[in-house]
């Protein structure tokens, strides 16, 4: 066992330095590596492998949902960003500009990317003039650059992977219900395939999308009880229509302008994934997206029948779940630590005594917990432990969501909170963005969402002491 | 059939004016429009749906052969593209320049990637140190950007999409093998599932990419006897290495370059399936790759069951490929066109008499014929119906490429064929560079590969009389 320790001295603990942890498992899982092009990451072939699992499965819900993708270029001309006002003001500060094609020097400047709403746009001019053109259901699945001053793999990079969703209604009333839709899509997501549960709500006006009407969110804790932005829906109401001159003929032939949401989850979904899963000794991946999810061990693979039966094994096994066998020659010690820092749901141990006996032991990476399955029943008991395996991953996550999730009715509660806990504060809140303000200055906290499931917590905004409005869930984020 | 006539008006016809047409059909088809960034188009989601066909099938391909996704930085510091010279040289006159990152203005400047060859070295750098951690075997799904001055939707575009496949091997042996095992396999997947059949060769030195030691190619011949360049495939030997400094410690534990490989297909091959079997009605899609494969057309809708046995139709067909039922209230006339300017290869025409009789008709789009097939045995023909598709197409396609294919011994036979024939035309060669420029400037004919299977035309180059090294095959090129 002198290799595992080797490897777990590798790691930072978990409770020691977070951040650090965070990084080093990033590496270690190779996940992903840094690059020259400052702010931008390598995504390793296990990183991209973990991404395509994800875009996958998003993807599938989405075209169930009668989504279609589509593909737009990756520049802004200047004029076309202007448009919408508060749109421009957000966005600009943050983009990299291409100022010079071949050897000519273009006479409008191109932007790369930050976000599609304009050329989604410029697009939709060209493809909706009836009510039966609506609605339009768009999504893309791309890269788009933001130039952020400071980094960290998959939470925040000056380039990252995303998809963004972008569709037109005939009503205010249908891009509201697509808007919560898609919420309710992202958290469904989140739980059934990242083991991840949310808290789905409303941002603040000052937290909300550059040029939106509203914005709602998905609220993931992460074991530290920060908390992280994990995806966003917006409505935009006919804001940028009406600034793009988009209209459509109605049923009663008037022309109208149509409604607007846009909505995106990221790369940045692999760091919840980490955060939210991983302990010391590496990564933990929900089966449901795990470019691997059981690794068979051979023990004593020189002796006689073992690669043999391990093989027939991957062969039974295949039919049922993504599994790998690892015949290489390293140590069975550096294998189950390799293996435990990738995260894989569940390791396999076969051994000469295992076969005697017609069995096998399959150990579950979230609990270290050994299950003695027969070989003849392995087809139909892998499937139950990888759920067992998800519904684990999840319980601990709503637990350690529910445990630092506090309540405060006054400022002395709430400078307690931030003097001595991490987590998730509720407070009720008068909307008032002095009140939001002053929490970030006096408390260090940010608004996380005014949540879709209220609780009365009293009439009373606890930072003025004016009526209250609404309740509100305050925190630290990344 | 009045509606059907009025659609087929709106395409110019393919003899008249191919060019005309191949643009008529991206839009009619609605593949992709145009976008108000220069030489950047957007994909629709007919197009998008298209590409992640070709894309999936492709990506299984290369994942079966053990090659791994990976997701590198869409820019490149212009001191990282500097490296390599030739590889520069190439390159820097068609690239697109950051200089501006927010606010602040660049201190080096940032190319938008044109191909990744330099980042891939870069992270080479990092995950190579001895011979175990050969081959690597790294594939890239993206999008790139080439300052084109002159472009057209898929065939050349400024921002492409496409895939950048790039390895690296212990020996020069090992890399000569990769080029030619991706070269086959690019070959196999135009054939087996675009149905496009293609000839294989190297390209001369002047035809080679920027920095290459050699360049394969898969040459394909559209519908109006042009080539079109379909995919290549990159050996590099250790240039790249050595100028990136790569070098890893091997079996002898002495230090040694690797040997790398790169190659590549895009949304260009969009282009090469509309070019090779589209015809006057619109476009015509191999199967293995349509969006949808049969499209469903009830007759007389409005008669009781029609919809009902057309639906549970529609639930049978979901088991054995991808298919649609169009209910809409358009007349069959507009549908019958609607579909087959989309290109759909089967549509099933089910009427009330047809369900009395209890078949149905099913019209194969590239050749018009009708087959009737008894409903009881759907499930079971139209598998069928779609291999016979693809051979069709196949044959069609080998059919226009053997009669346009000739061979010349003479500079006369040469200005024969360049005043009065189109297609590919084979001659010996001397491998000069002066009769390659010499065939470009008095025949208009560029070269476009040394066929990997030769054939003896005499041992002269007809160009200028001397000795002939190879033979060679010229063309006009798209």
């Amino acid at each position: 066992m002198a290799d595992k320790k080797k490897m777990v001295r590798d790691i930072t603990s978990r409770d020691e330095d977070f951040a650090k942890w965070y990084t080093d498992i990033v590496k270690k899982a190779e996940l992903a590596d840094y690059s020259s092009v400052k702010g931008c990451m390598v995504v390793r072939p296990y990183g991209t492998a973990l991404w395509e699992n994800i875009r996958d499965t998003l993807d599938a819900m989405l075209k169930q949902s009668n989504h279609e993708n589509i593909m737009l270029p990756i520049f802004i001309p200047e004029g076309l960003l202007q448009k919408e006002k508060d749109h421009v003001k957000g966005f600009a500060p943050e983009v990299a500009w291409v100022t010079q094609g071949g050897s000519e020097k273009l006479s409008e400047r191109l932007c790369v990317r930050p976000t599609s709403e304009t050329l989604f746009c410029e697009h939709f001019k060209t493809v909706i003039h009836s009510y039966r053109d609506l609605p339009k259901l768009y999504n893309q699945w791309g890269n788009v650059v933001r130039w952020e001053k400071t980094t960290r793999p998959f939470l925040r990079t000056s380039e990252f992977w995303w998809q963004e969703g972008h569709t037109m209604h005939e009503t205010a009333q249908d891009a509201k219900e697509e808007t919560l839709f898609i919420l309710d899509l992202y958290a469904k997501f989140l739980e059934d395939y990242l083991a991840i549960p949310v808290i789905k709500g409303k941002k603040t006006d000052k937290e909300k999308f550059a040029g939106a009407e509203s914005t709602y969110t998905i609220e993931a804790m992460m074991h530290d009880g920060k908390a992280l932005q994990s995806g966003t829906s917006h409505y935009f109401g006919d804001g940028f229509a009406r600034a793009f001159d988009i209209s459509f003929q109605g049923r009663d032939n008037k022309p109208a302008y149509p409604h607007q949401t846009s909505w995106g989850v990221s790369t940045r979904l692999i760091g919840a994934i980490i955060m939210c899963h991983g302990d010391d000794d590496g990564l933990v991946l929900p089966p449901a997206i795990a470019p691997t999810q059981v690794v068979i061990i051979p023990v004593a693979q020189h002796k006689e029948g073992v690669l043999e039966r391990a093989e027939q094994l991957l062969n039974e096994l295949k039919q049922v779940c993504r599994v790998k066998l690892d015949d290489s020659d390293n140590a069975p010690g550096w294998k189950f630590s390799e293996h435990e820092m990738k995260g894989i749901p569940v390791r396999i141990e076969l051994g000469p005594k295992d076969i005697e006996k017609g069995e096998c032991v399959a150990v579950t990476r979230h609990n270290r917990e050994k299950h003695i399955i027969p070989l003849s029943e392995i087809a139909n008991e892998i499937p139950k432990l990888l759920k067992e395996v998800h519904d684990g991953l999840y319980a601990q996550a709503k637990e350690n969501l529910q445990s630092h999730t506090y309540k405060a009715h006054s400022m002395d509660e709430i400078m307690d909170f931030a003097k001595n806990k991490t987590g998730f504060l509720k407070t009720m809140w008068c909307k008032n963005l002095e009140c939001e303000m002053y929490m970030k200055e006096k408390a260090g906290l940010t608004s996380r969402c005014m949540p879709n499931e209220q609780e009365e917590l009293g009439d009373v905004c606890p930072i003025c002491g004016k009526k209250a409005e609404t309740m509100i869930i305050w925190g630290r984020a990344y």
